[in-house]
């Protein structure tokens, strides 16, 4: 009886998160800006709407009754402990604080979006001071409630059980040994000749549909549009992914569609037994980057991909089969290009862990009341010229400005980014001892098999099982280094 | 303080109209078919929490102490006259029956999207059935509460204060007037030569937005889109339109476009400083659709705009300036075509009427239980073949099927049609006799002073004034047919 009441009560719940993905998608791929304002409204008031059911006295009434009554199979377990779970979180916000941060949130994101263009931070800095400060204001109740550090309780809201303990030694590994490794990798690899441009966006958007389409994407069950900046957003069925395109490189849209495409899957792949129940979304978010790792980094960018996708990708554009252009070596050559840059989603797999430990320390600064947010630019500046070698001074644009997630109130996020990446290394890992034939299946363009074993694996789950669970019963071990550092060197070394 | 509380109240309310607003149009427009299930349940709930709070037991206390209380200006005192109807109307609604039929209501929209092309009346027939049982049970319960005859009671949720007493004797005359006049129309009429296509979709979309812009649509605050059934949806700063395109006929979406831009002309031009109050929303359907018709049968089909838009148009789809089909000789033939026909929204506005009168008398018999769902497809027939002299019989799809409003759940609603038709023509007439120049500046492209014209005496009122009250002062009587007759014998046997 109580397991029913709580099961129907967070369906109705995620009723109102259908909602709010729907309505946060369409402001970011669709919307005029006019309807900006009505807009942060509307979804401040679902997000106290949702916070008052979440947090309803009652919950905790049904989870304690469930637990002395009724008899659960593990998946009505699992859902009752993420129910739980959901509950004391949203117990710990105030109803209030929820609504500002959203709306703040919305209304930033808003002013990012003119702003970031006009490399324009004094229009940027007082919004997202609000922004920070309602995310300390929330760290601050989630950390005395959950017994956490105010940084960990936003961190673990993305991916549950993680903390700076488990993380802090990672990118100190990362930060000892990445920067040698940029070096290497630069001075062994050649240069590759330029694709022959301009690329018009509609012969992209076909190619990335027909490549969608092959790695298993449900076209009946999700879009591709165009948004300022590429995510995966929508429901397990009505997945909605973006890009942006440039005319002038294919290979940034399309690599960004794959990427996309990985979290894509995920969502599709998840058990539709469990739709709109808690256990049945996706992991946390170390876990899901994990996916669209796999898929772009971990087999795209690879040569046995280009040596199926090459011929497809020239075709797409009218290529001639004899520009060596369009070479599956030079192709490979572009794909796995090591290159110190100022853009995290541009950045090669090599360098982007040195990019996500800069604005890991930030945020965490920000959090921790020790950086005001005037003074992030000259911290982004001495990071940049310290961890990548590269002088940003004066670039907001593509500097402290150039990622929605602050604006966006998402802090303490950007750590999943490189999780996700040793995560992927280390599935990727187990995949091809699983599958023998894998290297060659893929250079075929037949990812079925590949494709079962991320659905068996980690993406039929649900919430089921952790991350580190998972992780153990895939690949034997739980998250570390190793094989994401063994990864490099064999594609950028080997 | 009361009047505060309700205000605020009301203004939540309205952001759970945003959210309801933007995911019909996400549905009708972009949503892939795998997320119409979580869709429904979605919009369901939403409505369910709307109907909640508008009909919670607190808003009849706020009312009350607002009226013995408060000192308030008229539009305020409006306002709340409004919020009375409003919550008046949700009282007499069982919450459980708003939700059945939300949910149904989407379903069934769903399943008559793959239906209709395929001309199958027996996959709808127990759907709709289901979404009209429960149109009947709530024109039961609003009449009961509201002392009104049941299908009064559903008119009124349209078009507030009308009833079959004030149509009866309309649809009485227009179908004793009509026919010789189709008649005498067709009779006169010379054939246009076609125009010379095929067109592409996407010149037929930069014409209509073009002319959107160039009649005063919004571009910040709205957008154009396609869908399977012209509509106006969003909310006034984020106005959604749609259309279809045929490449056969550019004139059949041009005419949309022009017919969904009244309706967001409307829209925009509500007053900002009520925006998302009750008393700042749009007035009844009727009303409404006076506007759309007012711009495109008044306006734009037309000789004065044919003028100005014929070089346009023709230049748009690279048309030959000696070519005599896209003279405004020729434009004009075919903007005012007499056909009988069996779609109604492919009608002249001479054989409009008598759609309307077929879906009026059905729908009547349909909430008074006189007549079943499976006995529809020969009422139609029998009624297409009195009142239009065409066989309909055996076509579901350009039958009962060629519209959306009851497989939505929208009974009571197509008289609005006509009497908007009614109130274009009046309102036109006052705005011929205001404008003296109104002619020369439709056909030089000069909209602003009809547009400004619409805006004093329509757009700026939101609910603040009833329908019959902006005609009477705007064109000195209540809603009556003559001017409409009048406008008929000018444009068609002038």
């Amino acid at each position: 009886m109580s397991y029913a009441t709580l099961r129907e009560w967070f369906e109705r719940v995620g009723h109102l998160g259908h909602a709010q993905a729907m309505l946060s998608w369409d402001e970011a791929v669709v919307m005029p800006p006019g309807g900006g304002a009505a807009r942060a409204e509307s979804l401040a008031e679902l997000a106290r709407i949702k916070h008052e059911r979440v947090s309803d006295a009652r919950v905790g009434d049904w989870i304690a009754a469930v637990r002395t009554e009724a008899e659960l199979d593990p998946w009505q377990r699992a859902n009752v402990d993420e129910i739980e779970r959901t509950w004391l979180r949203a117990r710990a916000l105030p109803e209030d604080l929820v609504a500002a941060s959203s709306r703040a949130s919305t209304l930033c994101e808003q002013a990012w979006r003119t702003a970031r263009p006009r490399n324009d931070w004094d229009a940027i800095a007082a919004p997202l001071g609000e922004v920070l400060t309602l995310a300390r204001e929330r760290a601050g109740c989630l950390g005395e409630a959950l017994g956490q550090a105010p940084y960990d309780a936003l961190l673990d809201g993305y991916e549950p059980g993680m903390s700076r303990q488990v993380i802090d030694p990672v990118f100190a590994r990362l930060k000892e040994t990445l920067p040698a490794l940029v070096d290497a990798a630069v001075a062994k690899q050649r240069d590759p000749v330029p694709l022959p441009g301009p690329f018009e966006e509609r012969r992209q958007a076909e190619l990335a549909e027909t490549l969608m389409r092959r790695l298993g994407f449900d076209f009946e069950r999700g879009r591709l549009d165009t948004s300022h900046h590429p995510f995966c957003g929508g429901r397990p069925d009505d997945v909605r992914i973006t890009t942006r395109y440039s005319t002038a490189d294919p290979l940034e849209s399309l690599f960004a569609v794959l990427h996309e495409t990985g979290h894509a899957l995920y969502e599709q792949g998840l058990p539709p037994e469990w739709r709109g129940q808690p256990v049945g979304g996706s992991g946390g978010m170390a876990l899901h980057e994990s996916q669209s790792l796999f898929l772009e980094r971990q087999v795209c960018r690879g040569g046995a991909f280009l040596r199926f996708a090459a011929p497809v990708m020239r075709d797409a554009f009218g290529g001639d089969p004899g520009d060596p252009a369009w070479s599956v070596d030079n192709l490979t050559r572009m794909a796995a290009r090591v290159q110190p840059g100022r853009i995290r989603v541009e950045a090669d797999e090599v360098t982007y862990p040195l990019h996500i430990a800069l604005r890991y320390e930030i945020e965490q600064a920000l959090v921790a009341g020790e950086m005001r947010v005037e003074d992030v630019p000259e911290a982004w500046t001495a990071r940049m010229r310290s961890y990548l070698g590269i002088d940003t001074s004066g670039d907001y644009r593509d500097g402290p400005m150039q990622d929605v997630h602050w604006f966006a109130g998402l802090v303490g996020y950007f750590p999943t980014y490189t999780l996700g990446a040793l995560t992927a290394a280390q599935l990727f890992s187990a995949a091809a001892r699983d599958l023998p034939d894998l290297d060659d299946a893929i250079a075929r363009g037949d990812f079925g098999g590949l494709r079962e074993w991320l659905r068996e694996r980690v993406h039929s789950w649900g919430r089921l099982r952790g991350t580190q669970e998972i992780l153990r019963a895939a690949t034997g071990a739980e998250l570390g280094v190793d094989a994401f550092l063994a990864h490099l060197e064999r594609r950028y070394l080997g």
